[in-house]
């Protein structure tokens, strides 16, 4: 790594989050700092990027003193503007977040702005890490114990992977806070399921119906970042690696009589 | 499986297009089918849910005499309103396309709103199945020759998972199928990065730069998803698991030694 290592921060709050606040207090003399992030909120646009439309780039004042560049876009967005258009060299590493609410399990890491513009970032080659805390807005962020412990959370990682290098294997580590820290750091896989959706049926005052949707939260896995974030109450540390193929042997076999099958029909029609 | 199987079929072009109908065609005798899928194209949103504005669901008549539900939402959200609004009883399966476009890559895979709905579906316990085609323009199903390989292919897929059951440890197994059939059909993983992505700068009348975002091919991998539909011309079935925690002991050991950091850190604050 570099004396001065080229570090990129976003998030999917919007570049006048309080959560890209502590990211950029946590690190800020760690190297060189670009901020690239959308403008408005991006919430769950997963990694989405903005191809129907041109995209703006506004230098901005954050915080009294420290620049910003905004874009009308998406968090994968902001990787590529800050890859081709700020830093126009290469780029060490991408933090992502504080994003204000939990990105446990899968079903809200595929959804989730802060861990699309990660993920985005490892497929064009710079590793990534992703930080989302437990809170119901950001002003959570302004009690200083909370954000005192969340700062020095971050710098020890982002300092121990600048001196050690990104774990072998990983694309994306992905660091979620309880609401509350009660608890230790824990390492763990994602669970698969945080939300059952639901549909609560009403009518307008035509009579016609429309439906509102909203999750139940499941129990629970033990050995999870859904469990330790929200039962231990403890900070969990999730290595993502960005690959869903699967790989036993017996999906693939199974897999294969089916293409054989196909492979026939195909063979069987006229064609 | 029932002798009458309960089949959503969704997509992410929207309810009217001509792949939709393609897919409809293909597996129509094969069980009791229900058609529910957004008003209008939803490409790119991943597995983005409605959750700030509610949902209305309205009854249109498909091609003439075919019951679909329409709804202003996402693919995902289409999922829910066919568990609770419209089946309200267990689904069997959910088959999500033909998507206008290839699926093929992770990157691509990440942001599809197409598996986006198969991957919420598994996530919800219903076992799905993802098509899409290399196609620029819904105008391509109509050519007959190029549907009819599409739809016997569909259905031997279909019909081989009533009857055989789905494959073992898979939770989406996507299908992507070339331009033009020239070769047979191959079961790959998918490859990791499709599009290397640029941006072009322009000028405003004004003086003012605005940038365009676009994804130049990167070269297929052998052995990939898009090796398959790209080059060798060839449909590519890649079985899926919704998993992408880090499963090497090695990425756990680097992670463990930074949350031992991380707990003496919070161990020394005064907190």
């Amino acid at each position: 790594m570099r004396s001065k290592p080229k570090i990129i921060l976003t998030n999917d709050d919007g570049i006048f989050s309080p959560g890209l606040r502590v990211l950029y207090e946590a690190v800020k003399d760690l190297g060189e700092i670009y901020i690239v992030a959308p403008s408005e909120p991006k919430s769950a646009v997963g990694l989405g990027i903005t191809l129907h439309k041109p995209i703006r780039v506004n230098e901005v004042t954050l915080w009294g003193k420290t620049r910003g560049f905004a874009i009308n876009g998406t968090p994968s967005d902001s990787i590529h503007v800050a890859r081709e258009v700020v830093v126009k060299d290469s780029i060490d590493l991408v933090l992502s977040g504080v994003n204000i609410g939990d990105n446990t399990s899968m079903q809200t890491i595929l959804s989730s702005g802060t861990l699309g513009a990660a993920s985005e970032a490892s497929l064009m080659g710079i590793k990534s890490i992703a930080f989302s805390a437990n809170v119901q807005s950001g002003e959570e962020f302004y009690k200083e114990e909370y954000s005192s412990i969340i700062k020095k959370t971050i710098r020890v990682i982002v300092s121990y992977v600048l001196e050690q290098g990104f774990p072998k294997g990983v694309d994306v580590i992905s660091v979620n806070f309880p609401d509350e820290i009660k608890s230790g750091a824990y390492v763990v896989p994602a669970a698969r399921l945080r939300w059952w959706e639901k549909l609560e049926e009403r009518k307008d005052p035509r009579g016609v119906p429309y439906y509102w949707l909203y999750g139940e939260p499941t129990e629970p896995e033990p050995d999870t970042d859904v469990y330790v974030v929200h039962v231990l109450k403890g900070i969990a540390l999730t290595p993502l690696v960005l690959d869903m193929s699967a790989s036993s042997g017996k999906a693939y076999s199974q897999l294969n009589t089916i293409a054989k099958i196909v492979q026939k029909a195909l063979e069987e029609s006229t064609i």
